[in-house]
């Protein structure tokens, strides 16, 4: 069996990004290094039929499986208090594992029981969606959300292992796969122009998935390395996000994730160019490519409100705002900006 | 102001203990030098009248105030999550500030929600019992308990500085104080003959509490610094614990932490004088300073039925258990013994 490899290396240690097809049959070797008594493989409840009996299978040993209830909804502390009750329950010690199988929710929220339960246990995140694939499975943020916003409250809790077999990502419907692939070209904007023009290729995704998964996770793992706890340069990772939480949150998230990324990242490419930040040119080619994975490029409703609620948002941070804007395809920056000139871009 | 300062180096970075008298008159100087936008200070109900508004009036700035109900029944996640909410609400951000104002309790709590709210906030530890400015409000160990056990769930997380003043310590019952001494023995025991000494001397608690409490957390700090996360030496700190926890629980918790603590040490003294592994005469002179501070130092009930209970507790660990036994007054050593060997100790 083919597959890639990316080492991401962590304070807490390095560990391997292993992707390809049929890579879930590496579980046994990598549960088997780990040694641990016991495994509890948590999954979204849509998986218990399918992906969950197939994974628990290849767990060498004594292995329990949990299931939650799927969707942003649950992504809470009650979700986080259940499952380490379970874990509780069965005496899972210090050197046991959990299995996170799943989208970014369930790596979220496995993740993050993970990271608390005997104040941290390992973990393994086996990722089942394009976008938690490229994205959370990898960089250790684990999270749920509080009444008052997403992602309140969470721990940066590396994985020992991401395992991302892409066998299990070809049964995703494809509007999922879509809204994935915003977050795959904001990658190529960032710092890869390579995977931008893969992607630029009609049939990227029947025949490089594994290459675009990797040079996404390759970029996330040097950006991880280089800014583990997010206090620098692992904001470049947001591009497209600040606009983005504004669109999701003006049209009720009626828009998805991906979508609103898209928006936001061709509206902030608009603007550097209209500032003279970045080279012209850029913001149409965005487009072709978006357009291209049937993904919005325009921002939807009154730029005027959606400026309003950024603002607000913002508050949290002073009077500033961080930015996030290309130069050019391929390479991003930070800016800095006071909220009064935001206004007036 | 007279005060004592240890730094405790830990992995995200070092900081200081201060001890004294009015050291809670330094607050101004600490927050400002962390220089958050907002303030939040976490009381027990029972401080929410006395020292809770003491210590605000203290604080520069935005400042908070918010308490909760006192109590190891209360020490869950149920608590956490109002005070994340209560964070959250008033847009607390990542540069803001905790400020944990309490016992124990109260410090594991607190210390939990700064350790989890957006992925961790600073927080400044305020032990107001002996017990915590000499044990849990140092080291970065925080969490809650289970429904299944205590502190079961947690982080690690170094606060950025601990105030002890050593006037709020006055105020304390005298039950409670004479209740933390056991685990001031225990330091002695571990590794300072001459804490040990100085507790000999009939009017330690009031000549010398500061430098009875400088001693316990310069231990505290050398073995947090040698292992922050408690894989080896940390376990030390654990003298007396083992039986301690089994008394604790075969008594129905009617024995307080310290009393059972204060039991496990003797008889874990006399194990290890019965196999050669300590000096004799050992165990008398710790009996002897444990009944100047009114605590007990037989086991209650059946020495028997205690051993199954611990038996049962440690399954979660293997077929082995780790336990701490004295060479000599100052000086302990960590010890792997098979379970079934311990029953015939």
């Amino acid at each position: 069996m083919a597959s890639l490899e990316i080492i991401v290396h962590a304070s807490s240690g390095r560990y391997a990004v292993t992707i390809g097809a049929g890579v879930r049959k590496k579980l046994p070797e990598i549960v088997g290094a780990l040694s641990p008594q016991r495994v509890a493989v948590v999954a979204d409840q849509a998986l218990a039929e399918s992906h969950l009996p197939t994974v628990a299978s290849l767990v060498p040993g004594e292995v329990h499986t949990v299931t939650f209830p799927g969707g942003e909804g649950h992504k809470n502390l009650a979700s986080v208090a259940r499952l380490l009750e379970f874990l509780a329950e069965r005496n899972f010690t210090r050197s046991d594992l959990v299995v996170a199988l799943g989208g970014g929710i369930t790596g979220d929220v496995a993740g993050f029981t993970a990271a608390t339960y005997l104040r941290g246990i390992r973990v393994i995140q086996m990722p089942t969606t394009f976008l938690s694939a490229i994205d959370s499975s990898v960089g250790g943020k684990t999270g749920v959300n509080l009444p008052q916003g997403k992602n309140l409250c969470g721990a940066f809790w590396q994985p020992s292992a991401v395992l991302c077999d892409v066998d299990f990502l070809q049964t995703l419907p494809r509007r999922i796969l879509l809204d994935g692939v915003a977050e795959a070209v904001k990658c190529g904007m960032i710092r890869d122009e390579a995977l931008f023009e893969l992607l630029e290729k009609p049939d990227a995704l029947e025949t490089s998935l594994e290459e675009v998964i990797a040079r996404c996770v390759a970029l996330k793992a040097d950006v991880v390395a280089g800014d583990e706890f997010d206090r620098g340069d692992r904001a470049l990772l947001n591009f497209g996000h600040t606009i983005g939480h504004a669109v999701e949150k003006c049209t009720d998230f009626t828009i998805s994730h991906g979508q609103a990324v898209a928006i936001g990242m061709v509206r902030m490419t608009q603007i550097a160019e209209a500032q003279g930040w970045c080279a012209p040119g850029c913001a149409e080619r965005l487009c072709a490519v978006l357009r291209h994975y049937e993904l919005p490029t325009e921002v939807p409703g009154d730029w005027q409100a959606l400026l309003a609620t950024m603002a607000h948002d913002k508050k949290r941070s002073g009077d500033t705002l961080t930015i996030v804007t290309p130069e050019r395809i391929g390479h991003c920056v930070r800016r800095t900006i006071a909220l009064s000139e935001w206004g007036r871009l």
